[in-house]
């Protein structure tokens, strides 16, 4: 129809007709390419709550908790299969996304105007992923009990400390004595078996109903402070492969920020929280409470980003400290359609970047990759299963369901496996291991904690909800 | 602090410390800027987030509409003022805008970096105001009742005609006549003239609680198809500007369109009300009214663009269509939060790039400029009140209200200007010109329509709600 319209024009005037949004006549490509940009933001945020939908209720159907079914509905439309949702940082260029070869077609681009556009759509759709874990991570805080995460908060260090040695050493030992590696890049994959990934656990337990369980607050305790040792041995490791020595300075320096970062919310939570209420009763105008909380959220994700933290730590932080106020439930209602938009994006993304590719074994490479990735998972599991048997002084806990909480590696996971390829300290089989290690362990974990959970009996609520 | 413990790296290495976000040894420029155009994003959004809520507050206590606060507040922290929040189409560079240099300066990052992430979070956030204008009109639409607007609908396209043609005619006699200006800008500055900001008129109507008064009704109406008019207008301008002819082709081919979209989703509604509760009825996971919902804003708001409509009008539509739907509460508090955090971006956003500097009297060129303003901004609220008089079959209707209604030219005007402005027919003078009649006709309407609301006695209800 279109093109039968325009069809006496030259090539390139069809930006006669998309005059409303500055197209016309643009100087910049920002203002030329805006429309493009935004039109590909809108097909992929389609895309996703599509996938999402389809792959979480699936998931639903199945009796499997629904963020396995959108992280397979993310693989399923990512880089692995479909190729409507892939991203810059995997490789892929403007001619691997499908959705940005329809985009170059009808707009008439030239190869220069799709990879900027390609780029910046990416670019928002990465920092709507993220804005989306951080959500996440802040419902989490904002559902969990500081004075419960405070009982268990030995516990939780101890699940934490050892799901990081235990895997470490024996992946690093492994590595060396049953594969030769060598020291460097064994140590590698070994920091890269330590990583839990705290959305998919948690987004899992909230899904079952049991993140207020003890064993919830355990996991989700654990895989905090996890999240921060990972941060340490990603800093220590990275050090080693870059100079061959390990920069205490900058570990200690770490160690010290993040303690004071995490004690500091906790300790001036009080304060805070008084605050926050004398600020929202005082607002008149729309939003009187979801802007200050918000606000609070990004404010204390930038502090955690500056110290080198995670963002998603400082979110995580603001909901627990405004977990204390009265308004909690009105503040809880207005938070949950906000994370409806915004987590799913996350959880397709990461499914849209697991290249399984790695899995194929008609490919030679991926042979080597698999032996080490068998070996590597057996590891991956056995390390983070043995913590539930680390904690002490709850009789009749499920030890099995802590375990396996802290197994998944998800987008943590994804880190490491991106920083050690980019360092060149990997070889292709051990690389392909990795991502084989963190894809299984992401992907097994959910349906295994339900079936932890359920089976064995503990402190948990013995019932399931019907609905998430 | 930070600068102490690292003084003894070399410039560079302070990525070492930053590993947990991939920037570590990374290949890519996405993946090596990405923790910076998130964190640059988070920064911008704090500082939208403040001056929304600083000046929606201190608006409301003056017994203004929230909204003109919230465009102050733009301009405080945009380009006429504090340079916190600049953008690249309005010629700012990284080195213009106060959040980057911070950023720049934290990060070590050189020139090339630097203008990268500007670039990148620039997008980030102007896709972020889009989202948050295509939510609100949604949100206006579910607000908007379809029988009631079609009761209005001859009136609103009454209002929506003698709004583009008075101050088209008008403004371009006038400025031949009275200021010698040539012919094809004189058209040019007279089609500006025409816009109506949708976005603002509906929120101030919205915030006043007169958005379901016939009025109010009118005005929505009247703004959309005002809307639809100045897509064609633009088409026709830039054609003749470009190649002299207008192309009638193109003309007849955009009414078509436009006539087709906004009447088929009216009459398919029903069907697609009767799909959507059938979906969300059978969905259990989370999300299962918002994410079909917002869906099939997204699908609307896509369709509209590739018939070169406005995105923001199928938002519209899709929400008048899922108007009728029993779950309609429901979706209506679940679409409010989503709307709270997204849609001051947008207004923030648009104060930001209003450039005030074209008010200084103390620059030669700006005289000329302001002499003609005063004639453009004459036309443009004249031209615009006296619609409330074309208005038949309905005695004892605010005229004056609907009239005030259709001033504010907001982001549409401004989309105007930029046009005329890098199509280069327009002189400086006249370009000023144009621009202090948008920025005036934007943050006047606000206060005005207030004023225009409360003091004629009409179909309106006539208490104010105490709180928007």
């Amino acid at each position: 129809m279109l093109s039968n319209v325009f069809s006496h024009l030259p090539p390139g005037t069809w930006i006669d007709i998309w005059p409303s949004q500055s197209a016309l006549l643009a100087t910049t490509p920002e203002a030329e390419y805006g429309p493009f940009i935004l039109t590909g933001v809108l097909l992929t945020l389609i895309v996703i709550y599509t996938m999402s939908k389809l792959g979480g209720e699936l998931s639903k159907r199945l009796e499997l908790p629904p963020v396995l079914g959108e992280l397979v509905g993310g693989v399923v439309v990512g880089i692995s299969a479909l190729h409507l949702l892939v991203f810059p940082e995997t490789g892929a260029t403007a001619a691997d996304s499908v959705l940005m070869s329809g985009l170059q077609w009808l707009g008439h681009l030239d190869a220069t105007a799709a990879t900027h556009i390609f780029q910046s759509q990416s670019e928002v759709i990465s920092v709507l992923a993220e804005l989306g874990v951080m959500v996440l991570l802040f419902e989490i805080g904002l559902e969990s009990d500081l004075r419960e995460l405070g009982k268990v908060g030995y516990q939780a260090a101890v699940v934490a400390i050892v799901g990081v040695v235990v895997p470490l050493a024996l992946g690093t030992i492994g590595l060396i004595a049953l594969f030769h590696v060598p020291t460097i890049p064994a140590v590698f994959a070994g920091a890269a078996l330590t990583a839990t990934s705290i959305g998919i656990t948690s987004k899992v337990l909230s899904e079952l109903g049991h993140l207020k369980s003890t064993e919830g607050q355990i996991i989700v305790g654990a895989a905090v402070i996890d999240d921060v040792l990972g941060i340490i041995v990603l800093a220590v490791v990275a050090s080693l492969a870059k100079t061959g020595e390990v920069d205490l300075l900058n570990v200690v320096y770490l160690i010290v920020s993040a303690s004071a970062f995490l004690l500091g919310a906790i300790l001036l939570g009080k304060v805070i929280n008084q605050s926050f209420v004398a600020i929202a009763t005082q607002l008149q105008t729309r939003g009187a409470l979801l802007i200050p909380a918000i606000s609070f959220a990004l404010v204390m994700a930038v502090l955690a980003n500056t110290i080198h933290l995670e963002a998603i730590l400082g979110a995580f932080a603001a909901g627990l400290v405004l977990d204390e106020t009265d308004q909690r439930k009105e503040l809880d209602q207005q938070v949950m359609p906000v994370a409806d938009i915004l987590v799913p994006i996350f959880f397709v993304t990461v499914g849209a970047k697991a290249d399984l590719s790695v899995l194929n074994p008609a490919v030679a490479e991926n042979r080597a990759g698999l032996i080490i990735a068998t070996f590597l998972i057996a590891v991956a599991i056995l390390g983070k299963v043995v913590t539930g048997w680390a904690v002490f002084g709850q009789p009749g806990i499920n030890r099995l369901a802590i375990g396996v909480g802290m197994v998944p590696r998800g987008e943590v996971g994804l880190v490491f496996a991106g920083i050690g390829s980019a360092s060149g300290v990997l070889d292709r089989p051990l690389e392909a291991g990795i991502i084989v290690m963190v894809i299984l362990t992401t992907f097994l974990a959910p349906p295994l904690l339900q079936r932890a959970l359920k089976t064995q009996s503990g402190s948990a609520p013995a019932t399931m909800p019907a609905a998430d």
